[in-house]
């Protein structure tokens, strides 16, 4: 296994760069997956990364060591550092020290709408997104369309909030949702505290495209205009709003219960 | 109104261990609302804060010009502070100046569960944690009971994330859920991967007890054995689980639906 033991190495800084700028991953076109999780989900769904990175302790832990013997006994390629040098890599704290580098999946944004999927405008907060990603992949939900203003998917929070979303959908960023809106040929939903229909009047037994809208504002009114139904879901407390992830996981397992749903 | 320039006051040094310490919050019975949107609701739903915290740039919004007019009326402390002496105090990035000292409220733990409630046992995110008081609030439930590895509800990020919602709730910290469970008269309900049974089977039009989990584990096993049904979110993607929040919004929401639903 190949080491580097300089804060100076040239792969190293470019290592240290896209751990510490969103710019540089988007620039580069690759990420990195931090914590044994993340890992296995990729090498199981997506299989070899570019890189391994292991820390010098990471190496004790027998779920480490088998990831490297699994990469090694393939011919990918592994790195090892020092445990000041990882950590300066790291956003997981008492993390046991494995990375993967991967190129970000990228796929050209298909013309218009065609199966069900999350359209997310300006969506700001990491987690929100992560949760958000994760409550679509396990609703089965295949794509994700993000506005210019939305958090950048394939960050560090994002990742590790979605918990291996990722890695079965197909995300596409910097997307032009009103586009999107306007052409689509499969049902369109905004959600909107103002609506008149509910969530559970609309029958969502086909393939839907669900809008989610920045925490304070909600979804734009310009989005909210283009959407064929406009939902809200029925509150019965003096709340006055749900978290935008909450709600997205309402939708969404709305619609599976639906789908399940024998007669109706 | 008064004012306070040095960091050395007493009574500055007392907020300020208030801001940063959650065992000084908890030693004191009292806690911070930071920001607009929680010192108006605490108005609205629960009347004046011990003192009304100030930043000199903050008396330059008119919602906070709005908020200490309304308190100066009746009689209600108000503190001013240089910015640099606020912002030690805040952890609103951004925010417009305004923070509440308020008792936490604090009632006995009642004998038994009587009416919907939420059980957190463990749930270590504060963000997690005020998500779901939020769920929660939106869907009539009133009470929430925290196991002591649970994060502490009165913390200024489970404030931010439940937007208000701790001040409809009745939140009792520290206590001992398997008591709870075992004395039980009204249904009590655990989400696991592993269940039969689903969310969609159980009848819910009746008050329930929900049981959530830690992040990573999820109920203890103690508990889940105490829980007279155990129930499974139905999922469809490759994706094994849920975020916690996101998995008590479907369970609190579908409550909701079967409630307003007028046959079955």
């Amino acid at each position: 296994m190949k080491q580097i033991t300089s804060r100076d190495n040239a792969q190293y800084k470019e290592l240290k760069q896209l751990a510490t700028s969103a710019q540089a991953r988007r620039k580069a076109g690759r990420t990195l997956l931090d914590g044994v999780h993340l890992c296995v989900t990729w090498l199981e769904l997506r299989g070899l990364p570019e890189q391994c990175i292991v820390s010098e302790s990471g190496l004790r832990h027998p779920e480490v060591v088998a990831i490297v013997a699994k990469l090694e006994a393939r011919h990918a390629h592994c790195l090892q550092l020092p445990d000041a040098l990882y950590e300066a890599l790291s956003q997981v704290e008492h993390g046991v020290g494995v990375m993967f580098l991967v190129a970000t999946p990228e796929k050209a944004v298909p013309q218009a709408l065609h199966t069900g999927a999350v359209l997310l405008d300006n969506v700001q907060d990491p987690g929100n997104v992560g949760s958000i990603l994760r409550s679509a992949a396990a609703a089965g939900i295949r794509e994700v369309y993000c506005s210019p203003g939305t958090a950048f998917c394939w960050s560090p929070k994002v990742l590790r909030a979605a918990m291996g979303a990722h890695f079965v959908l197909d995300i596409y960023e910097n997307a032009d949702l009103a586009a999107l809106l306007r052409n689509a040929p499969i049902a369109t939903l905004a959600t909107s505290g103002y609506a008149k229909e509910t969530l559970y009047d609309v029958d969502l037994k086909r393939p839907v495209a669900w809008v989610f809208g920045h925490e304070g504002q909600g979804v734009s009114e310009e989005l909210l205009a283009m959407a064929r139904h406009r939902v809200v879901i029925p509150h019965l407390g003096k709340v006055e709003s749900l978290n935008v992830a909450a709600c997205a996981a309402v939708c969404f397992f709305e619609q599976v219960r639906q789908n399940q749903s024998r007669s109706k």
